[in-house]
């Protein structure tokens, strides 16, 4: 199956069937193709929380649009950006870069001043917003992977940012949440989308041809 | 292939052969596929400026970063976000969705009427954001599709917006420029990145388990 094929089987599932869960293999696909997601000067600024204990999901729930799908989904993936960008999480990434390649730290200096000038003198908020359209990127790739293996998903930016926060301790770990994707297989009863036509734009429309 | 096969193949391109060109029929896979991606509430707040014509690729490469690959790539792909949310243009998108889906006008109304409240709330700013963070979920999907056709392609914030936008006439549009992908094929004697090693933070960092 090619990816548009993949693309036009999924949908935004609205209920999951809460008994079945997604391998522990197929959790690991899914994050792959995210953590293989090209970012801004290669710099990853976002990790990502796999969340499979019920507890933990029934307290994310407060506050989202959908709590059901928050309880009720297999895992629950909230992709959390960095809350800035600072020299040492810049020099980090090249670090490790240039050991990976085999090439002397420091080789990418002069390119590396160039983004800690740019980020400096930028705000925090900017920061966020920038490392959050990062994980956009990888957002799409894991919804992907998982149409490939069959696995329906929802994206959501519907939920409480301050709860998931708290509950995860993502400001402590220098991280702010920004998506969260449900993961597992629909309750064909509940899911009231999935008979649904999918509606995107007319490609006459969508494109703009130069 | 699979996704992560692809992914794991493709890399920033970083020269073209300015005398291959990726066909239509191809384009038209890219496009589709970022045409396919879920956005915020189904709104599609963006468009995609697909660039063959060398007189306004070179226009475009003023300001760029990577200059040399905007006028050399065959195509340049600029992903242009609305300016901003407006009841037309979220009342268009849920008519065509009844429409296509056989339901009468007005059936999402109360869902519309709570986003086109919570947009009235926001800034024109606030929107340009949110709109260009649904275009990053497309842009992923664009160059794993590229990656599928084993296309070349790079993913490129660095360019000067306010060149682009003039160029293509954006704003006109009701648009502003967030992205650029170049699509092509490489030049392997320039295309430096080429063979070097993928770098991307280890899983066992990238991911936190709860």
């Amino acid at each position: 199956m090619t990816l548009i094929d993949n693309l036009n089987w999924r949908h935004a599932t609205k209920a999951y069937d809460p008994t079945k869960k997604v391998s522990q293999e197929n959790i690991g696909k899914i994050v792959e193709a995210a953590r293989l997601a090209p970012t801004s000067s290669g710099l990853q600024p976002f990790r990502i929380a796999v969340v499979a204990d019920q507890a933990i999901k029934d307290q994310l729930a407060e506050g989202a649009f959908n709590p059901e799908c928050m309880r009720e989904c297999s895992h629950v993936l909230v992709f959390a950006a960095w809350d800035e960008y600072t020299d040492e999480r810049i020099d980090a990434i090249y670090n490790k870069t240039t050991d990976d390649r085999d090439l002397p730290r420091g080789r990418f200096d002069r390119y590396t001043d160039m983004i800690k000038g740019l980020y400096a003198s930028q705000t925090k908020e900017d920061h966020v917003i920038h490392a959050a359209k990062q994980a956009y990127i990888a957002f799409g790739l894991a919804l992907a992977q998982a149409a490939e293996l069959r696995i329906d998903s929802t994206p959501a930016e519907g939920f409480d940012n301050a709860v998931v926060d708290r509950v995860l301790d993502l400001p402590g770990q220098g991280l702010r949440s920004v998506l969260v994707l449900y993961v597992g297989y629909r309750d064909a009863e509940r899911d009231w989308l999935a008979p649904m036509k999918k509606v995107r734009n007319e490609t006459a429309e969508f494109v703009l041809n130069y």
